[in-house]
């Protein structure tokens, strides 16, 4: 897919140059890693939760991203209002559902944030999104990452039925709309070991999204480029600490020349 | 103590292996630097605190571990109603009594957890356990460290009266149940110089209890791991940057052998 | 200026050896990072906002550092309390006003602070800082940095109008008391990828302000040790993740003798 390879580095160039505002509603754990990824490829992170301000920080931004980790009763609605000001401004809003199908709470909660709002993309890996569709209610921890192939064909299934993008991270990522879907390789295996990983993948399609209007696209080129950077960060990496460290060197110094070589997203 | 040696080997592959879910009510300061040392020792983190959701996330965990810093009153009703939960189901809950004895609202919030849950573990520094007693009111800061050894006398005898386990870090660890008391050496000087190293510690004391039912064992063989991973950090450290980065490193690449070798408990 | 890099290397030195306690009500997004810049640069760091809590822990401090990123309601008052206490106590507080003049909120929140307490030291962006004037109101994220080179008049104006001194970060810093300003230079090109580094510039404003009564000298000082280090760290990074944990080594390593040469404090 030489296209999207070249779509993956463009987008980069476009994140770099234009330096988009990204608003984060985003849970306690990640805010700071988060941050520095969305600031190291090149974007404008702002985190802000606060009810009374949230709607005026949508109006700033290019991109709003919702994380659902942490959560209290009070940041759901506070989640709902700032994606429904993004939904009526056209703003693409990504959704992070940490740990739903684990407690009620959380599964309640992205129920209600997509009945509400015009979600473009959810992330996760293939737990949490499997269950969107209520097909699967245990829970192994929001660090837990399950086989993303089981999840291959429900997917396309439920993106149609959420009407939304579906981004399943894992060993390998699948993304789907429910009409296209292309698997992406790339990462490393050191990631799972390190903390909001998988959220800061969140964000950085929020970033790349602020300049590519097709979902899939830029879910599947940040995707991409994230996976890149983590081959480069676990190559020189002697353990997680290391490689937290490395991979935002990665997502800074990453020429779009050396992006678009070592793309590797395929049409399924 | 080749015994306790060999436990602390046994205990670290068996977090690597079963990957226990840890739940964490914790600071926001440590969240994320505490989610990543139990992941970087094999552990499964998750952090939750919402009041209509921690019942749910003691179910699915195997051990609790509750940390006072940045406390709201409302923590507090939340860490006693998951602390309850946990001490109905038998799971072992390890306290972090942070900065307490320096402000009332930490040292009633301390008295309020011990009266209505059953704390296996009390993990803190000299200071801080001390100010349980009641016999040190004065505070130097959540990071200051206290001389251990003028706690070593008073810790058994308030071991027996809390009910519990006290594990005192500081230079040197001392870990005590009242009947049975144990020093563990290890360590560097720079960890005081990282945040979140003392909370840290009393999150791997709740995924080495998950994997042994022993309190004292558990509490002792976890700090004989974490300052043994600390000296390794600490040989390769320039600073206390380099050294938070290096400790993840080291409680990922440790072999359990490594670990027998260098593991210095002693009986007391 | 070799009075001030004198005085410079002095206020590090009395940092590193009285270790000042610090409270800081911060935001969730740099309270780790904080809390490790104020431990590497040698003083004793506490994060508490819970109001029964707040007045206490300023009895125990020798400086409050407010910040106001990602603020909701409760803190305002609760900043505003601790504020009042350490205005009574003559403790120096230092403010941080992140994200100023880009929602009411934000903007609403420094006038109340200003109104209710007495700020010594105020440190932002040049945006941030002169939407404390008003003449500005767009906003272009949190870690935007505008030139300082157009606040510069505006400043010495501002802070005589403010009644505090100003620290206006950016390529080089200008700090301002209405009478004397002083600029310094120092820094690296990558301390705008990592968030949090202002923020830490602010808190360090607070460590030397505690050993340091002339609010200018202690802006500018803690400032150009920050610079320093800044520029050691940047010498030996390949990009924003090692360059905040290098930054870290450097605020802990540097010696006295090494800033007091390096340091490139400006009369103006």
């Amino acid at each position: 897919m030489s296209q999207l390879a070249g779509r993956t580095a463009e987008n980069l160039q476009k994140v770099r140059q234009s330096k988009p505002l990204i608003h984060n509603i985003t849970n306690f754990v990640v805010m700071n890693y988060t941050a520095n990824v969305l600031l190291a490829c090149g974007a404008s992170p702002v985190m802000a939760h606060a009810d009374n301000e949230v709607e005026e920080m949508v109006d700033h931004a290019r991109a709003l991203v919702l994380n659902i980790g942490t959560l209290t009763d009070g940041w759901v609605t506070t989640m709902i209002k700032a994606g429904r000001r993004a939904s009526e401004l056209g703003k693409p809003i990504i959704l992070d559902p940490v740990g739903a199908g684990a407690t009620q709470l959380r599964t309640n909660a992205v129920k209600a944030i997509l009945a509400q709002t015009w979600v473009s993309v959810i992330r996760g890996n293939a737990s949490e999104i499997l269950s969107l569709a209520g097909t699967q209610t245990t829970a192994g921890g929001v660090d837990a990452t399950n086989s993303v192939s089981e999840a291959t064909e429900a997917a396309a299934v439920l993106a149609r039925e959420l009407g939304t993008t579906l981004a399943i991270t894992g060993e390998s990522d699948l993304v789907t709309d429910g009409r296209r879907s292309l698997r992406i390789h790339g990462g490393h295996g050191l990631m799972p070991y390190v903390t909001g990983t998988g959220c800061s993948a969140t964000a950085l399609i929020g970033a790349f999204h602020a300049v590519d209007k097709d979902p899939l696209v830029a879910a599947a080129t940040a995707l991409a480029f994230f996976g890149i950077a983590g081959e480069s960060a676990g190559n020189r990496s002697a353990g997680p600490g290391s490689f937290m460290i490395h991979l935002l060197d990665a997502l800074y110094t990453l020429t779009p020349e050396e992006v678009e070589t070592r793309c590797r997203i395929e049409k399924i």
